[in-house]
């Protein structure tokens, strides 16, 4: 049976019209006439997407991009700073998320390192930027600078630590919706929390910069923490030569920079570092489309830590220039994540769990056989909120 | 001034004496004096007890001692079964418990790595050594054997989920005060769970066997859970080929049982394996002074998995010939371990602490500049314990 024959002309009969179109679509030459297609047009659909990206970046202005000299300046300064530690790699621990990782098909399995960023000083990768922050800030404003900043949460924890030791007047505006603790336990380390309604937060902070000289620290846009949260892909790389694929959380979007930036700069450029969002607040993802840093109206997500409304102008041009891809995923997703990690004796905030819950979803384009790495970014989560994401009664 | 000069004969006044006595004791040469002698002593008294140890061991019996046959067996058959997991080590992180390790002196830090046990399936190392034990059983009684122990805990949930897809018939006897979630855990993957007062537990069980047949699995006193138990320490060996000492928390003493006599049957005879116990639990550290297995009158810790009121008389034999010493944990500084593993993100049980407590309170002989593993040996705890252990606030 071939097309020859089924078009000799006897068989050109209307009757015997529908069975041939029948025997074509079902003919095994078809079906790999018809993949062999899609595949070339995904291979040019990708080519022709990496081709306008190396145009818009040829194109593209460089100057705010962190350069390697920053992020080894940074990381041999953190090295010196016994507030920051040496986070472990968990290596080779795919077995551990087996039924997480069925997607994967047999033979094609994938080699998984978690880098564990929940295991830092503040319970977060945060200190990493923030102390390379400060140096800087002391460097040009001296020590006695006053500080200001806006967090709800990990920056603000870090913020708070790394100037627990020093003289400067410092003020954090939260959220009036924080939890209690959590500004307790930012007071604690003598930092003077002011609360605000979220859209009065940045009003407040320009005002204080304004009348009363405090220098503003950003929580995410700044080229110093992206050299510092480089310092996280050096260690990386000394337990993991080679990665093939890392996937970081991204909230503002400092981290993935750093991350992406340092393993492009030292020579790893096959490696595809993707960013995940959660989709009820996917700021990254929308300026990817937008190609411009871009504000969303509202966000919603289990996932606090990755909820700032908007990509900092100065994240949105590294991600664009290091980072392969956006990938979203679901509160569900996450929360799934979350639960496998806690099942596994790791204590991660929704916030530190995207990364894992794109893998687990299957969300990451061609992973058979890669090493990948996955960053958990952030533990601080209490007792009694653990309770509720993992549904855990009452005992 | 030397004692020489003390000694002449113009200074032997009785007026002068009490100086000249002052003097020698405050003389540098004196305190090195008594500090060499100090030593000697305390290496005489190590020596003894060595040699008391080796004379004992030579005249022991041995025919209990699980071989390094029945362990390379074990570790074989283990690998080969999708139920356990080949659990990661953390490497060098010592940075992330500076302040807990602060009486290590500079210049002689440890190097620390962590086996964590607590990201093993069914959340502790149990299920290692019952697979093996079921194997065994299955060799010995076939497939349909009807099976009874009694565990309050770990051993119960790995023995039920081993069992989850076998046909055997099953029962659990555990304590009336064992909290419901447990018992639920155990009875949703088939085991027949019955409860008795804790005293009443062994005289069920017995007439089980006698009456109905049933088998008796031991939840500790037995050379193929030790055999299987050994297989963690293989694992160990891959991460780190020459660990000077190994801490690991005791209960009935299976594990320790199982990872000393591996590293001593591999050849690695210089490392030292402690077992550590709760101070209100302290059946084996007991038994090392009784020179024989003893009961306990009564036991009384917050590590309820560290609790069996006596020492097994296989689990005894195996530590007397392959563990170096007992050490001795107070529950505050067990609880002190669990919440700086909480604050790095990793989720421990009281009874997966002790091994880390020990070190933690300088319990450990000798550690300067070694090369030191705790074993995290389970990760059992629920929300509610973990903020009753870390003194979370409600928020």
């Amino acid at each position: 049976m071939n097309f020859k024959t089924w078009f000799s002309s006897d068989s050109l009969k209307i009757s015997k019209f529908q069975d041939i179109s029948k025997k074509i679509l079902l003919d095994p030459l078809t079906s790999r006439i018809i993949s062999g297609l899609e595949s070339t047009y995904q291979r040019l659909e990708i080519f022709g997407s990496q081709l306008a990206a190396t145009i818009e970046q040829i194109m593209m202005d460089d100057s705010d991009l962190v350069t390697l000299e920053q992020i080894k300046e940074a990381h041999s300064y953190l090295k010196s700073q016994t507030d920051m530690v040496r986070t472990p790699t968990l290596m080779h621990v795919q077995s551990l998320f087996e039924e997480h990782l069925s997607h994967c098909k047999p033979g094609e399995d994938i080699d998984l390192f978690m880098k564990m960023e929940n295991m830092q000083t503040t319970g977060s990768f945060k200190i990493r930027g923030v102390l390379n922050q400060m140096r800087k800030v002391e460097e040009h404003y001296g020590e006695e600078a006053q500080l200001v900043t806006m967090s709800a949460g990990n920056y603000g924890k870090a913020f708070a630590h790394c100037l627990k030791n020093r003289a400067n007047k410092s003020v954090c505006y939260m959220p009036v919706t924080t939890p209690k603790n959590r500004v307790a336990t930012i007071e604690g380390m003598g930092v003077e929390v002011r609360q605000a309604e979220t859209e009065e937060l940045q009003p407040c902070v320009d005002r204080l910069v304004a009348k009363e000289g405090y220098i503003m620290c950003h929580s995410f846009d700044d080229v110093d923490l992206i050299a510092g949260y480089g310092s996280s892909a050096f260690e990386l790389l000394q337990d993991v030569p080679d990665p093939d694929i890392v996937l970081v959380c991204c909230g503002g979007g400092g981290l993935v920079s750093g991350v992406a930036a340092t393993l492009s700069l030292t020579g790893h450029r096959n490696c595809r570092v993707y960013a995940v969002e959660p989709e009820g607040a996917a700021s990254m993802k929308e300026s990817f489309k937008a190609r411009r840093p871009v504000k969303l109206s509202k966000v919603s997500t289990v996932a606090g830590g990755l909820a700032p409304p908007y990509a900092g102008a100065i994240t949105y041009k590294h991600c664009h220039w290091f980072v392969q891809d956006v990938l979203v995923v679901t509160d569900a997703e996450i929360l799934e994540a979350l639960k496998a990690l806690y099942t596994r004796g790791i204590r991660a905030e929704p916030s530190g769990c995207a990364a894992l819950a794109a893998l687990f979803a299957g969300k990451v384009p061609d992973v058979a056989g890669k090493k990948v790495v996955v960053y958990v970014t952030g533990g601080n989560v209490s007792c009694t909120e653990l309770r509720k994401f993992i549904g855990e009664e009452e005992s």
